[in-house]
């Protein structure tokens, strides 16, 4: 540290590494370490996001954000959280892409002593992702990107694996980028039930529907990897080949912009919100759950959206 | 007309001239020019814009689409619309600038045999635009943009002109580029009041405060912009030379590109808050209007802002 360099504002000791323009704050690099954990402590506690003895299931797909969150929550539970986690590992079965961050969530897990459970689209499905899109193709069906499909699936798969591990939340690694281009997206489409629907904590809305959580909705994605390059934490960097969602990459990109020219941008959208929350509820649609004839997973009515597509695919 | 050309979805008869993406018509330019038409008058019985025997003004800068908003309410007068018109134009004093839109606004309320009622901020506050700009700059004091000051002092002219007139309600021509942009802009800023007040048909909320209506609410700037093209309407076609609204010009790039790209989308954001809005009602702060201790017009306490900036001016 030279005498030039400038100090941390929290610890007054060790030197700058990083300023949160929003709040003003210098920090060095364990403040800042220390200030995403108490960050994601103040939201879980803010948004009442977990019980006494609850059972959480971590959606870790390997990326930085999944697997910083799970560091943070194991570090919570190690210090005696009120509540017990176990990772669980959607396999898509995307050749090449998915094995890699397959062995990185183990790994991780084994790392942290936590448990963890992988399910397959081909153990819950009878077919991989790359086997729908090949079938897709070759019936001349291109209505949905393999995006789509994959969202449809993966909620499925996020929820039986939770159940299979006894879970009663799920907690998913959302960033407030995440959540501000959600917002954004949901206005432009006009959708003001999932406006409504998508929330730091989802209703309970059917018994099976596991409820989820998302700690990090008030983290930047920004710090969110951040703080993964600091913890040194193992993720898989490489793109999914099929990831082409091209109007959150526009709202993406146009937030970003905004973020840099009026830092807590992102910020104020979310809070928005959040402060229509209350108003939200009662536009937004009643939605009522029923249980698809086929399969008898929850389902807005008659056949659920799974079995529709695994249908066009048979 | 050639063999090839494509013929009017309305008339069946004439060469198409344009094409609505959004609702896939493709119009003549006569058939086009009644389309707009046909809305405003839509518009107006939609939102309730008018009542028996009301008497308006219309807020006419020059520019295209208050001069077109004027040419279509004058024809609905002549057709014996319920209600009768008066334009009002706001000279704020930018040299090189209002001249010539003053002019054009006279030349065509001669037109069309619509009174025309001017008033100048020199007249109601004293100094000019121009005055003011100069004196804050000599004064070193750069807060606000000379917009902000402007739309401050603009707004208290269009009232006390409208009143003067003995005006029922004030007609603006804000399109639906306008409101789209006013929706984020106000998302994006957390301003939920003004999310809540900026509509159609603003409340009655203070007996000196004129109620204000936006006929062209639904009608995109591009279409306002081609009905004065073929209406022949004449139009101040340069911008002010204090234009420089940062933020809205940024949201009318992202939402223009937003259009572009999936037609229909800023009508959308504008839906998606009409439907908000009975929720907004609620979340809203309760608007309360004092007279102002000086001169005696609406403010929301104390000194009102016209007052205020005045004040520092002198």
């Amino acid at each position: 540290m030279n005498a030039t360099s400038e100090i941390c504002s929290a610890c007054k000791r060790r030197e700058v590494f990083f300023h949160r323009p929003c709040s003003g704050q210098r920090l060095c690099k364990k403040c800042f370490v220390e200030s995403i954990e108490a960050k994601v402590r103040a939201t879980i506690a803010k948004y009442d996001m977990l019980s006494f003895n609850e059972r959480v299931a971590v959606a870790v797909s390997g990326g930085k954000d999944s697997v910083s969150l799970l560091h943070i929550l194991a570090k919570m539970e190690r210090a005696r959280s009120k509540a017990s986690f176990t990772a669980v590992t959607v396999d898509e079965g995307i050749n090449d892409y998915r094995g890699e961050a397959l062995e990185i969530a183990a790994a991780e897990c084994r790392k942290l002593c936590v448990p963890h459970h992988v399910v397959s689209f081909k153990r819950l499905f009878g077919f991989t992702l790359d086997d729908i899109v090949k079938r897709k193709r070759q019936i001349g069906d291109c209505k949905l990107t393999a995006c789509a499909y994959c969202g449809i699936l993966r909620r499925r798969a996020l929820n039986v694996a939770a159940r299979e591990v006894g879970a009663d939340k799920i907690a998913t690694a959302h960033t407030l980028d995440d959540e501000a281009q959600t917002i954004l997206m949901n206005i432009f489409r006009g959708d003001l039930g999932r406006l409504a629907k998508e929330k730091p904590v989802t209703d309970e809305v059917h018994p099976k529907l596991v409820r989820k959580i998302k700690p990090f909705c008030e983290i930047p994605e920004k710090e969110s990897a951040l703080y993964a390059y600091l913890k040194k934490v193992k993720f898989q960097a490489s793109p999914c080949p099929y990831a082409s969602e091209a109007l959150r990459n526009d709202f993406r990109s146009m937030l970003n912009r905004m973020e840099e020219k009026h830092s807590g941008t992102m910020f104020t959208v979310f809070n928005s919100l959040e402060r229509l929350r209350p108003a939200l509820k009662e536009v937004g649609e009643n939605r009522h759950f029923e249980e698809c004839v086929e399969c008898g997973e929850p389902s807005s009515g008659g056949l659920c959206k799974v079995c529709e597509l695994l249908k066009q695919v048979r």
